[in-house]
């Protein structure tokens, strides 16, 4: 028996092609839902909707799997067949995370999912807590990002499919660690989209940088949101997810009293109660908006995190100086007061002007502590929208790379590296897609060109649809254990033990952390309790004085002359020192000893 | 010497036109603004600017005076010259107010200011507190509502320009009147803006009911949201006006971590320490949102008040059961639980879903005092919006509409009556308007019968563009002292006097209210201390026990037969009772003794 059902509120009639049959569904119930009960269906059966009299029938927009893509008919599905592994499961922490950005295609050799198992164990010994998987909705097409989902609630089968994600996740889970699910609510992909037939799941009114806004408070957006909401729910009773990444938050608009982000975070509080697991919600927004990840008490939306490119930005400029068509976003950014800036406040815009937005952006994050923000210094948007899809070491040498990680893993935020970035992979993430639609395909290719001429980029633009763009982004493992790779891979998994040793660097009070800059010599030092993190961005060598009972723990290349305690740091190294005689007890007394020194 | 500036942000040249001669500006500055510096130029000189290669002068966006219309050139003015004669103005009382919203064109013979004037002293004795004046910033055309306005730092000529509202003003503040201004700043008017020449006041990507939305978070959005503040700033500071009351908040589409409500509110706020005055910032809201009127403290806006339709509504539909084309949200209401819950929760709709909206609506004023809360029982939309302008009185009589102002005005929220409810005029409130252009003067006149068709209404629609709509719309004042007009204004005067001599009227806490009610009898009791204001909004009369001590203080009208402490209301009567043994010192104590009786 299944009981198939759709929301399809102004439609006069709707049918079910459910194996050779056209059955009539009963409906519009007060929801706007038409329904039917078949006896015999059964799993593994395919089926579509009849809208009035269109003779096409289309896939169900909840449909949870589409064996044949998006454009065929659904399968019915049950996710309680599944047999999990994980009965110690218990949620996601959430302070003291340490994420790992990774997309399913590009990952392993296989690109899928069990591709994608073989690496679990590498991944829990290297210290991270959370594997951030890009969306894995079914999207038109085999390669691509993920956001260009359309069957929001079925996976994509060239990954595997739902079985092969759960076992991805079971696998997880097996070795200690979280998934977080990538998911896209703000708009639906330009390719095999079916969902408007079916409801006013856009608002023609408002557009996007992707189109139509996706309706949240007009007419029928109860039921949009209960779709959107429904399918987050999902991915975390139904795929034992423990947390989910939203993307472009910013892409809302929603004037309702209570706002998309807060029913969510509402509904999966719920779930969290009601299933004894702790669910993290990471909101990837560029509004600047503390409202996000505010508890609801103080009329925040209760998110657990938000993305924050500001430290990106300020970071990856003080090491890299972006050329025409690199970001036009980096112009707001480059001193190094800007990164002391996002070390010490989270958002560098806070408020004041920006240029490029040609308007202020941002408010203080008054009261909130680091741990609400999720830190990287390279992730997939950063390196896969450069037009050659360029990692962070392959701009910068591998050095300054060093430097750049070091500050992320021992910054008190949570951080995030990008799948490959902990052996400094040689491979690139670019920017590659499988547009089904012929012209759409020739459309996205010059459009990304053009972009990029438009620019005043003069480099090579490879095409997105090419298959080898893709085959070019994969993560080349055999490397890891050589020369620079195996270099950067040491010194990725000693900060993290790091970051595992001291308090002082999970402390999340931003007042707790003192940073001081030498502006022209560009000389940053972040200090907190017993630990100190120096940075020499310049070009010359620059001496430090050690402090009584300081050790150097930390450094990201050799070369240093230590001579009656003073430290010389030679130019792009990151040194991490560590107080011996650091008295845990009277911290702040102890710290007045060490600034007085 | 004055010295002239326009934002221009894109402009490659601009010129201005200063008497007869074309002088080139300096410009841009970083802000984007333009500015000149003419030694001779003085008060009375008419000026405009030529942007670029267009031959064409035009008005000053932030022009002061429009002597010769919306279209015409500016005229340089200097608001320090007019002669204020109220030295002990200090802003607006918020808590206690009693709203009076008033339409220039139409509330005094002449139309004007100082026709307005005339009739201060007669709202003074009323016992009203603060003049809410519809807009006044300029519009194409003589007669308006308002809404239209298109220049807004300039006030309409045919009202009396500039010095003829700071009379007004200073009338008000003579008689001891605070003045509360109602800005329109989600759109301007569909003739004579000439805005969007000089720069991108408006988003065309989003939509609202009046075109494109107001550019509040976009490129350039710091300077347009400058011009909606700087005006606002101008009225209070100016004109020396109490307050402000913000038209239609809910067409405000702005994604900015600072929504434009709250910076508004800050700017004033700033602007009330700096002149020490207290200014009242009211929101038309219909989003039933309390972020609106929570405190910055508690991540709200900070407005002071907004408007409650649901409390009209409610107590509407108690009364009166519209028909086709009178206003489809009134499906949303007509139980006496919904009136019930518009006095202890303020919103109706604070989460539940509505009909007429097809989505869920709004959310808990949790906390809030109802102090935040404007109550009508009609006003210039809800008449007016009608096709053939029916005041309340028009449609339910005099014994209901007796009821109605009953409640307003012994329920704890900011009563606001509408011009010559108080002596149930016998004249319409109309829509009409003066569109100067002929293709949309017909337009407008056949949208208007077509839109009430559309409704399904029969009845006829006066064309707004006749002048005759606009004259058969103002106040009957010599119909004042008689009949049904007369007991009207006795029935309001004596409704005042008693607000103002109880505090349980006026306690803002919304859990000291106890609200019964029998639904089948359409009986509601409303308590609060020593008050009882009973309703019979049924066709019986109905026979109330009265409590030891109790007095009968006021009765909407007569025929109760009182024996043994009983009272008798006939159908459609609202009495008052106060207990004279009430101990105000135990009033726990004394409420739980009555309760017991």
């Amino acid at each position: 028996m299944h009981r198939f059902g759709v929301w399809a509120p102004k439609a006069q009639k709707i049918s079910l092609k459910w194996r050779d049959q056209i059955l009539s569904m009963e409906g519009p119930n007060e929801r706007g839902w038409w329904t039917l009960e078949v006896s015999e269906a059964t799993c593994g059966d395919k089926y579509g909707f009849l809208l009035d009299d269109d003779p096409n029938p289309y896939p169900d927009p909840r449909g949870l799997r589409q064996p044949n893509g998006v454009h065929d008919l659904s399968e019915v599905h049950d996710h309680n067949l599944f047999e999990w592994h994980d009965k110690f499961w218990r949620g996601a922490p959430k302070v003291g995370s340490l994420i790992y950005e990774l997309h399913i295609g590009t990952f392993s050799k296989e690109g899928t999912f069990d591709g994608a198992i073989q690496h679990v164990p590498y991944l829990a010994d290297l210290g991270v807590t959370h594997i951030e998987v890009m969306p894995v909705a079914a999207w038109a097409g085999k390669q691509g990002w993920g956001y260009d989902s359309v069957a929001l609630f079925a996976t994509h089968e060239h990954y595997g499919g739902p079985d092969g994600f759960k076992r991805f996740v079971d696998a997880c889970h097996a070795n200690g660690l979280s998934v977080i699910l990538d998911v896209v609510y703000n708009h639906f992909g330009p390719v095999g989209n079916y969902t408007t037939k079916f409801g006013p799941y856009l608002n023609a009114d408002r557009k996007t940088p992707w189109g139509a806004a996706v309706n949240l408070d007009g007419e029928g957006s109860d039921e949009v949101r209960r779709f959107f909401v429904d399918n987050a729910l999902m991915w975390l009773k139904d795929y034992h997810c423990d947390g989910l990444r939203f993307d472009a938050v910013h892409a809302f608009l929603d004037l309702s009293a209570v706002h998309f982000l807060e029913q969510v975070a509402v509904e999966v509080e719920r779930l969290s109660a009601t299933l004894g697991k702790d669910f993290f919600l990471i909101a990837e927004s560029d509004l600047n908006d503390p409202r996000i990840v505010r508890s609801r008490e103080a009329s925040g939306y209760g998110f657990d995190a938000q993305w924050n490119d500001d430290f990106h930005h300020a970071l990856f400029t003080m090491l890299y100086r972006p050329k025409a068509g690199e970001g036009s976003y980096y112009g707001d950014f480059g001193s190094i007061e800007d990164l002391h800036k996002s070390l010490v406040n989270a958002y560098v815009y806070d408020g004041q002007y920006s240029v490029f937005r040609r308007r202020k952006h941002g408010r203080p994050p008054t009261g909130l502590p680091t741990h609400h923000f999720v830190n990287f210094d390279q992730n997939h948007d950063q390196v896969g929208n450069r037009a050659q899809g360029e990692r962070l070491e392959h701009l910068i040498g591998l050095p300054a790379a060093k430097v750049a990680v070091g500050l992320l893993l021992t910054a008190p935020y949570i951080p995030m590296l990008f799948m490959g970035e902990e052996w400094a992979t040689s491979a690139p993430f670019l920017y590659f897609a499988d547009h089904e639609d012929e012209e759409l395909r020739k459309a996205v290719a010059e459009g990304r060109r053009a972009e990029f001429a438009g620019f005043g980029f003069e480099g090579d633009v490879p095409n997105p649809e090419d298959a080898e763009t893709y085959e070019r982004s994969r993560l080349r493992w055999d490397e890891q254990s050589i020369g620079k790779h195996a270099e950067m891979l040491t010194w990725v998994k000693a900060l993290i033990k790091l970051r595992r040793s001291y308090v002082a660097f999970n402390d999340g009070d931003m007042h707790h952390m003192r940073v001081n800059t030498d502006a022209e010599k560009r000389i940053l030092i972040l200090e907190r309790d017993e630990a100190r993190v120096l940075i020499n961005f310049g070009e010359q060598p620059y001496e430090f004085a050690l402090l009584e009972g300081e050790i150097l723990q930390l450094i990201s290349q050799e070369g240093p002359v230590v001579a009656e305690n003073r430290l010389e740091l030679p130019p792009t190294t990151l040194a991490v020192l560590i107080s011996s005689t650091f008295d845990v007890e009277n911290r702040q007394v102890a710290r007045r000893k060490r600034l007085s020194a």
